[in-house]
């Protein structure tokens, strides 16, 4: 065989490890509350979307999670597919003891897949892998994959858009950090690298996904017709780029760090996503559909929860450009403008949707 | 799908991780040679024993690596299968090139995976997967994998045997380590755990691996109607109990502690390797050849290889049992005696063989 389709990523960054305080495993409770959710919106798209006759193609059942992470909100989102699946199964009459189920966990090289690995559950129903690599990149052989799902992981771009970085280019997004509160030039550069990465994430799924085979996406991003300014999530990075330009000011980092910064995030809408995969051609949408909103835990207050999460999910990126030094004080400084502008986060507009895609034939 | 039949590992140790100076990745230079001694004979297998039908009948072939460890030597010896099979395959007239290769990577759970993963070359021809769990149990879907390798890793029990370890039992183990130079109830404990352990291994391997798959397994071991206590590998582990009960004469742990410590090593012979396939009945037994002697590098003594991958490999059980304390103290005085005695441990008995098994259909 040839040489792989190497990843076009050349930035991989990956949630925190471990299991300490800031860890993603201990600090991802609103993607909890996401995979909850989704439970009912995944058993619909099973129940409607996916043909018998791809069920009944293989003995083993190949299942891929791109993007995720340390556990454990994959392995209930897995449980929940495996239920649905089984479901189905059995609503066909069939007898579903016969299907084996192998499930690929996937994310960056860097995630940590010791833990996820000691993680896994004794009693699963299902055989488990680990694989290493960007989902901007082939994964897997040929057709070799029944259904994919992914969930919060494809608003992270392959990279940061070159010019973005290069204070040669009017593209430059100095003094910030992110593209949604910076010039016309900025933001053209973000949505050029999430069409090309969504082309080519389109691209490579659809070598590796059998014909008529799922393609689950939760996707968390704005709604169609919403100025970037105006995402929520887009205000929170805009208001870490605030924090970061005060510690330039503080002469904690330098300016210059700070101007070759940026976030390989992007908030993309419904109406993006159709537009690249028609462009791609070969999947169908059968579905997209509004996640209903998820209430922080009662004993959380939203800031502190928005707070933590940024830390769990951007530390590292933070940590790989300014060093360990300042996550502390940044952190700290973040969540204290948070409760002072609560209102500027609340008001800014925030979906999160499934998209259910089926592989042509 | 019903629950996986779990695996009967209650121990599960790993090789040193990391790529320390006591790490296995610096201190696998004798299996190295093993890898490189081994590549001819391989091949041979690959060309001889593997039916065209069976590279044939799936567009992807699947290999699983056995106790993998964390590289870099489970790397080369993929790379060697593969040039292998691409050999054969051109020798059909047939174009490798659309032929794709899924390697999956097989360790305890404990093992270093993000070192695995770290290590994976960018240019590589295969997609990688890791599989964390003890091979003495379902790893894999039925009938998915094509080939099986497994080197320098079935002599590991996947535990100790009970009574070897328990005061009211005639096997009990006092003052000792291992089985070889114990009494006649211990040597036939840890027979018996070979023999059920090797039973479990092919009864498991057979229902993963497709009609007319291969099995190459190479194992580190004693000739054909060697005694137990005239094996190299065994005498290694006389004199490292020996070095423990030293400590335990000076105090520094006590003599209890060692005496509930056995090494779940077992030193097979060729005979009873097929003995065990004949019971199990699944394989026909292709061939069974000896690896030519591998030299040790000019600069380094046999003495010092033999301590530092004693360490390598044996650091992890120690540590887990006595603590990390003693670990200096306790390799510096086994290097000690291996100097005093080299005769003892030179004299002693050692084949490395490649068996080759064909499940049958």
């Amino acid at each position: 065989m040839a040489e792989l389709e190497t990843s076009k990523l050349s930035e991989a960054f990956s949630m925190n490890g471990g299991d300490g305080p800031n860890s993603y495993a201990k600090n991802s409770t609103l993607q909890r509350g996401v995979v909850d959710a989704t439970k009912e919106l995944l058993s619909k798209a099973i129940a409607e979307s996916l043909d018998i006759e791809t069920l009944l193609s293989s003995k083993t059942f190949h299942i891929a999670d791109l993007g995720c992470s340390v556990g454990p909100n994959t392995f209930f989102s897995v449980e929940n597919l495996l239920e649905a699946l089984e479901f189905k199964y059995q609503n066909q009459g069939l007898n579903s003891q016969i299907l084996e189920f192998q499930v690929f966990f996937n994310d960056h090289t860097p995630n940590d897949f010791n833990m996820l690995f000691k993680s896994l559950a004794q009693n699963r129903r299902y055989y488990a892998a680990g694989v290493p690599g960007s989902f901007y990149g082939r994964l897997f052989p040929n057709a070799s994959i029944q259904m994919v799902h992914s969930s919060y992981a494809t608003h992270w771009l392959s990279r940061v858009p070159k010019e973005v970085a290069d204070r040669n280019t009017p593209a430059w997004n100095k003094g910030r950090i992110y593209y949604s509160n910076s010039t016309d030039e900025v933001v053209m550069a973000y949505e050029a690298q999430y069409a090309e990465d969504m082309e080519y994430f389109l691209h490579v799924r659809a070598q590796e996904i059998v014909h008529g085979g799922l393609m689950l996406l939760i996707i968390i991003g704005r709604p169609n017709g919403t100025p970037h300014s105006d995402s929520r999530a887009n205000i929170t990075f805009q208001i870490l780029g605030s924090c970061l330009m005060d510690l330039a000011r503080k002469g904690i980092v330098s300016e210059e760090k700070v101007d070759s910064f940026n976030v390989p995030w992007y908030c993309t809408s419904p109406q993006e996503v159709e537009a690249a995969v028609e462009r791609n051609g070969c999947f169908s949408i059968e579905s997209i559909e509004n996640l209903p909103a998820v209430k922080p835990p009662d004993n959380v207050s939203k800031t502190q929860l928005f707070a933590s999460h940024m830390r769990a999910a951007g530390e590292g990126l933070v940590k790989h450009h300014f060093g360990e030094e300042i996550l502390d004080e940044l952190f700290d400084l973040y969540q204290k403008k948070l409760e002072e502008q609560p209102s500027a986060v609340e008001s800014g507009k925030s979906i999160s949707f499934l998209v259910v895609l089926k592989r042509k034939a």
